[in-house]
């Protein structure tokens, strides 16, 4: 095989188109010169276009998860009550992090590979007035389970809570409106759907987070929210930001735009469902809620007898095609491909193609091209449904 | 003027050097594959080099204020007793940190412009047996004041409280010997000395300030250090990294290794001297203390009459150049330079050359040629003292 950059299918980092690349490259400016202001600014009304928003949406050099912590370091003190919803690992790592802040938790979990319940979500948000924070995970990375957000968000209006959303691997890959749906604080990534590295994050934040958020004297500097907002909304970082990053991102955003979020969240629900189709055709079982409204990361196992992650470890080291492996309670049991951000069908196609030969020669029956076949029929149905 | 990138001599983010700056447009690595976990331990023994320590350090995907709050994250608890020794802008930021962690926080201020008196620091470290913990900045980048730092850590070696140094402009720039002077935290970030894009951000941490944050159970997760000293033990991250910075800081490492980092060192000494002799030579007045170990970082003022935020603004739209301007009780009065990183003799002739012209246009009498005369002439002398 000849040395080429591996072909990422994993639900995150995802590959950064060439364009969002070449960014990364140039020299970088100042941060405080009108050149980055401009920048700066563009990247918070893409931004507030893709949140559909009109709230602050806070800028962070970090990952995801610091960005999630940012609603826990700005809304929690010892012994504030807290519930998480838990459908996978990411769950339990906010359940994880509450009790890390003193928090008293409790966790509405639901089995690993299905959905949690909207109504009972809602409901349980709803009935208990002494809740400061409710967590849910829009879409569970670790399984591929995608909540209905929507039926959350309006199910639970009347709550005292702050509704807090994971949505760093679901916000432009699935339908998501901030506003619309009453959601107090949402965080993304840069590495997920909108197609950047990883080092970047974000959190929308509401007027009832932000208020509760001054009511709390608990120590943060970094990570407090109105120390951001005062800033962004005077057009720079409190902070030297990412710059280069940001650069990055002022791209992929122009091309979001460029696109359609609408169109490209169709796509990537077309391209989930394509790929669920292959993985059927395979004889491969599927681990994610068999719903493609979960297509965006689709978990799978294999048949008994097969060592999956020797198969995976195939297909890195002799196609250089990366898939990810279970996490938590599916460790080694699982493999997991995402199906948006720049993931798009060519990229799957080689992946199934791929995964076809090493299930053949790792003693898997089945016949080279059924599962291409079946991802392009499916996808072609669904694009023109 | 023809377009073309600004030429950046800021004290941070400094310029890029094309081949670090090449790195950020290449494909990234999934951060879970062996070449992504082979670049990450040859950044961590690059960073163990240049921190001169065989300390854990720790890497943030943050801004290098966000590293310094790791280590008020992970030591204090509220009411904890701290002392920041400050002598500019980002010590006062320190004290205004601590206050937000609940500390009792003595500050040791020095004046604007002047260096810290080791002996006094360390005698005040060392006096208080109930001290939690100690903040120093070695390199004032508000006023270009280096901190004597043999001087303290030797000078308070007896000390009860954890000896946190922010060093966000100097590691890589100025003499720093972790180990040998027994400093148990130590904060950089990628924008300075270390060439990268900002983004990064790292803290070394001794096994007393280790042992003394495992004690602390105030609430903290992602700057929580045992949690990613663990992960980077096994030679992971904890959460998602920002790969592509670390691709580049990767390469930054090779270019510091190659060209010796005490030789590094010393050229910024050299250049230091050479521009400050250029400052002198224009007739500007040095704000910095007069002392070459503080030539890292030079703030200098300009003649009455003369409107210095309007020649630094020419410089910036006329020229491409950027000068920092001042911060908090300096701002509108000062420009500041640095002469580290990846800026050069070329880059400062480059300065120098237009700062005289703007200044001439100003009604500034001076003769074009003699700031850069000084300069080069200093800069030889240096250069074979």
């Amino acid at each position: 095989m000849t040395t080429r950059p591996a072909l990422l299918l994993t639900p995150g980092p995802t590959p950064v188109p060439a364009e969002v690349a070449a960014a990364g490259a140039e020299p970088i400016p100042h941060h405080r010169t009108p050149a980055f202001a401009a920048t700066f600014s563009r990247v918070l009304q893409g931004l507030a276009r893709v949140y559909r928003t009109t709230n602050d949406v806070v800028v962070f050099a970090s990952s995801g998860t610091m960005a999630m912590e940012s609603a826990f370091a700005n809304l929690l003190r010892p012994g504030a009550r807290l519930l998480v919803v838990s459908a996978g690992s990411f769950g339990d790592r906010w359940a994880g992090m509450g009790r890390a802040y003193g928090a008293a938790v409790e966790v509405l979990a639901y089995p690993w590979g299905t959905r949690p319940d909207p109504v009972e979500v809602a409901a349980r948000i709803t009935a208990d007035r002494t809740l400061d924070m409710a967590v849910v995970v829009h879409s569970e990375t670790s399984t591929g389970s995608l909540l209905d957000l929507r039926a959350v968000g309006e199910g639970c209006r009347e709550r005292s809570a702050v509704l807090v959303v994971d949505a760093i691997s679901s916000l432009g890959a699935a339908p998501l409106e901030t506003d619309a749906w009453g959601l107090d604080v949402v965080v993304t990534g840069s590495q997920k759907a909108l197609m950047c590295p990883p080092g970047l994050a974000f959190a929308s934040v509401s007027a009832l987070a932000l208020a509760r958020s001054e009511a709390n004297p608990t120590a943060r500097y970094t990570l407090d929210w109105r120390r951001s907002i005062d800033a962004q909304r005077k057009g720079g970082a409190p902070f030297t930001p990412a710059i280069s990053l940001l650069r990055q991102l002022d791209v992929a955003l122009a091309m979001i735009e460029r696109d359609g979020l609408d169109a490209r969240i169709a796509e990537t629900r077309a391209l989930g469902h394509g790929f669920r189709r292959a993985v059927a055709a395979l004889g491969l079982p599927l681990r994610s809620p068999d719903d493609d409204d979960c297509g965006l990361v689709t978990a799978f196992g294999w048949a008994p007898g097969i060592d999956g992650d020797s198969i995976r470890k195939r297909l890195r080291d002799a196609h250089g095609i990366v898939l990810a492996g279970g996490q938590g309670q599916w460790a080694g049991s699982v493999m997991r491909v995402g199906a948006f951000g720049a993931i798009d069908d060519r990229a799957l196609v080689a992946g199934i193609a791929a995964l076809e030969v090493e299930l053949i020669a790792a003693g898997h029956v089945v016949e080279l091209g059924s599962g291409v076949g079946a991802f392009t029929r499916a996808l072609g149905e669904a694009r023109t449904a």
